[in-house]
């Protein structure tokens, strides 16, 4: 391999590919430079005057190293890794820090082998980090826990590429036992440990990164992110759905600190990637903003690759992976041609690639596992008249508590004519029965029951509903599906529903299909009512994460997230 | 580990050692910050308000990480591996990166497993590249030939970092097989390669880094430079004894490249490390020759760790190595105390370690295998009365050619009364005889000889001398000391040596008395009418680097670097 690289370098044979005419972003030098661009198998040989078997003229484009996406969830696009791909690889994203943090909630190592070899099909490369917490919190039922024990042994698993972000920062902070025990199996591997630490800052920040930790994509300003770095972490700009903060953090990138800055989405829908696009937008998002076009290409290329230490990427130059995008512009970065590993894998946003699911295992299917419910299971009877009622903003995961007069009828809340919901957290797991009960102001839904099989971050069951017999039809319907997307209807009798067969999390169908039935089941939920500001189903994942404030619905019960304790829905 | 610096960082218990009141260059943000720097074990734990169990104020002073030299021999020193520790540790340098290509020329790898096992007793981390290319040429004798072979089976030794820099650059770009299986093994192994190629550009430049080789310290324009930066290596500063290139390639840095650079020292003399210092003396010499101080130390420090790989060196953050130097100010760079992995390893320039040679092997030691000679032995016959003579510049390794008339009498040149000096190299490795003679003009000794086991690469016996008997005195005095510095003066009948006992090529003393004892044998060939503007032993050493233009002489026979071929002393 090196010698016909060599060669072909020297100019003595033929390159396989060769970019003629190349325009592109030279990140060592903060240049842009000219040349023909020759490619030998998977490797760049170098830039200069060059012939290749195949040419590409791209006088006119802009050549740029393929873009890392330094932390994403790929189950937050409700996608398997093969249509994920084939969504973003068209945008010029080829390398990807993905935590599989979702799916081993809900199947545990099964959920991760899954995410490594179905990948390996794919032109796109994932490394796949190790979920660091799992369960988010004890408190709750997940499909899967692995303890410090489990991370010892699979850190050094082959496919696994660190651990993932270590969400439970105070668990880092005050040292508890099996969070050390995570840590330094890590460090003893000498892999990555990805952060999340919102707010942390101070004495407790330096304990945080004592844990050896290397980023954050959770900063909230401009102070916290300056602390971070100054404190050695990597941040990374976050361009996600619902969390976004590349744009006014981008503020702070500065001539010193720029090598500090990476990219990332984080969480991003199958419709924003499809519509808007994934790296390439935030590119877009950051030049818009102000960011020097050239920063903003560094920081998508070398600095991802600086910082997960992926040395043969993030740069046009001798013997880096020919990772390659050629945009028209460095302000709108469409992208005509986009290379994986020399190989023209996507024109024109068109991938040029197969997207069939040849890894598929029955380890990840038919996860939800729930007896047969009925109405009754539904009932939340109340000692009294004033009960604990969660409230819910619009566009933001932070949950309210309002302590409301609520009426009850047959030893059952009677919250017909309010703006009152019923809750129900099912854990869909192991069949444990359980079932949290709670109250929702402020969703807007009416007549019947809507429920999905992605909660955050155990994935239960979460219901919404105003008629215990459509929660407990909806409820079954998830479990017949084996997880999705449902609507049971009380006026028609019917009940609507979507498949995630994947862990109840994403689906093994193709993109464009997945999101036409997707669209066409929120349409629904809007058309029962559902408040259009929120997000018609992805909004009730959050209301059950226990680590953001305030009050959660568990299959344990209801969550005071400010107290970190169980509370009741009685208020009196 | 990680607990107790968690704890220590998070104020539940005391710091093991803290630096009160510091300022420190954060080369993070670019910025001079302020905080109680605390450290547990060997690690850094935090900046911030701390208590430690042992304190030292340093109000007033700058702490920085400690220093890094991306690549330098250490033999330059003539000094062991402990010795040269005690003069560079006190300076700030706590990290080197050492190629120990000169005594693998001599010893294979028992030199490598040397200087690999003798730094472990010493408070300085020394990572060893496995030296490339041994012997330089394929045309003399040296000690021991590295293959492609040996590099496959060494290059994952425990201690072996990397591949040292690739000197034989033509190998490279005309993929010779040899070279090609050494690079592919380096390459699989993940491993470094160090470069070597000066004035190498274009697809020339190309097609070397396609060998996978990721430095450079050879460049002496900006053009240069600038283009290898452009091709994604990193680039060292050198300063070094004979060969410099700091201030001038410095004024290259700018903000877009700025992380592309390192310092090295390469080569560097006891003399110099001892009175103006090592990589402090190239801070001082950099920022006053215009480089801001904060970017030095940044070149200094963090790039050296980013370039090697060395994830917890290069900064003052949470989990770095407690390797610090406690400097008066960014300016003289004087350091007052010097910590390495949290011990208070020198202050005020002084070492506050042990540097008895634990590990000195017989392997290295009498290295010089020579049998006895005299006079006859340096007999130079021409055929006719025109002679092919080196002539040499002070302060330059490229050497000259002048057809001069040379006289003979009894079957040997007469020299007596002339500029010209007989040369002489005699093979020391392996018993085998040869002496290759020729003829030196302009280095100004008379009335007897002197020698040297040093002469790059291949280290053999380098001879000058106007009398046969001194010449084949001071050669058995070579053989009969093993190994070191010579003088044979014909007038008073006396050999003046200094012994160099490991390898032929440093000493096992201590560093001061061999300063003294070499710069009184120093002295006295200057005394004998060497050219003060030569060194006057050193500039003996490269008489023979057959990869340096323009006449060589060799244990083979003298050779004509430009024409890569052998020639003859006769010229007619």
């Amino acid at each position: 391999m090196i010698k016909q690289c060599i060669d072909a370098a020297a100019n003595r044979v033929k390159a396989d590919i060769v970019l003629r005419n190349a325009s592109y972003v030279n990140v060592f030098t903060g240049r842009i430079e000219e040349g023909d661009i020759a490619i030998v198998g998977d490797r760049i040989v170098g830039v200069g005057k060059y012939e290749g078997k195949e040419e590409y003229d791209v006088k006119g484009l802009t050549v740029l190293p393929g873009y890392i996406d330094g932390h994403v969830h790929i189950e937050s696009s409700q996608l398997s890794p093969e249509e994920f791909a084939s969504l973003i690889v068209p945008r010029g994203t080829t390398t990807i820090i993905a935590d599989p943090h979702e799916i081993t909630n809900v199947c545990g190592m099964d959920g991760v082998d899954y995410i490594i070899r179905a990948s390996k099909n794919i032109p796109l490369d994932v490394r796949v980090q190790l979920p660091s917490c799992v369960p988010a919190t004890p408190f709750e039922t997940s499909g899967a826990i692995l303890s410090g024990k489990d991370v010892e042994e699979h850190i050094c698993d082959d496919g696994v590429f660190g651990l993932g972000e270590f969400m439970n920062y105070p668990g880092v902070i005050n040292a508890d036992p099996d969070v050390i025990r995570k840590l330094e199996a890590a460090h003893r591997a000498g892999k990555i440990i990805d952060g999340h630490a919102p707010a942390t800052s101070g004495n407790a920040l330096n304990a945080y990164l004592c844990g050896g930790i290397s980023t954050d994509h959770e900063c909230i300003s401009v102070e916290e992110l300056d602390e971070k770095i100054s404190k050695g972490m990597y941040v990374h700009l976050r361009h996600g759905s619902s969390t976004r903060n590349l744009v006014s953090n981008s503020k702070a990138v500065n001539a010193a600190n720029m090598r500090r800055f990476i990219l990332c989405t984080d969480d991003r829908h199958a419709a924003d990637l499809k519509e808007k696009g994934h790296i390439d937008d935030a590119l877009r998002k950051a030049v818009a903003g102000g960011l020097d076009p050239i920063w903003a290409v560094t920081i998508a290329t070398l600095n991802g690759a600086e910082c997960y230490s992926l040395k043969d990427k993030g740069a046009i130059a001798p013997m880096k992976i020919a990772d390659l995008v050629v945009v028209d512009n460095l302000k709108d970065f469409n992208a005509k041609y986009v290379f994986k590993g020399g190989k023209l894998v996507a024109e024109d946003g068109k991938p040029l690639f197969d997207t069939t699911k040849r890894y598929l295992p029955s380890s990840v299917l038919n996860t939800v596992h729930v007896d047969p419910l009925k109405a009754d299971d539904f009932r939340l009877t109340l000692k009294g008249k004033r009960a604990r009622v969660m409230t819910i903003l619009p566009g933001n995961v932070v949950t309210g508590c309002e302590i409301m007069d609520i009426a009850s009828k047959d030893g059952d809340v009677d919250i017909v004519g309010t703006d009152v919901l019923k809750m129900a957290v099912v854990e869909r797991h192991k069949h444990t029965g359980n079932i949290g009960k709670g109250l929702l102001k402020g969703y807007g839904f009416k007549g019947g029951a809507m429920g999905i099989t992605i909660s955050h971050d155990s994935h239960n069951i979460i219901l919404l509903g105003d008629d215990n017999e459509s929660m407990a039809k909806a409820a079954n319907e998830l479990a017949r599906i084996g997880g999705g997307m449902v609507i049971a209807d009380k006026k028609d009798g019917k009940v609507y529903s979507l498949t995630l067969d994947i862990a109840g999390l994403m689906s093994s169908r193709d993109a464009d299909s997945l999101q036409r039935d997707s669209k066409a089941l929120i349409e629904r939920a809007y058309s029962m009512g559902v408040d259009r500001e929120q997000e018609a189903f992805m909004s009730l994942a959050f209301l059950s994460l226990a680590v953001i404030p305030q009050l959660k619905l568990l299959d344990t019960g209801l969550f005071d997230v400010t107290k970190f304790a169980f509370t009741t829905v009685d208020a009196e």
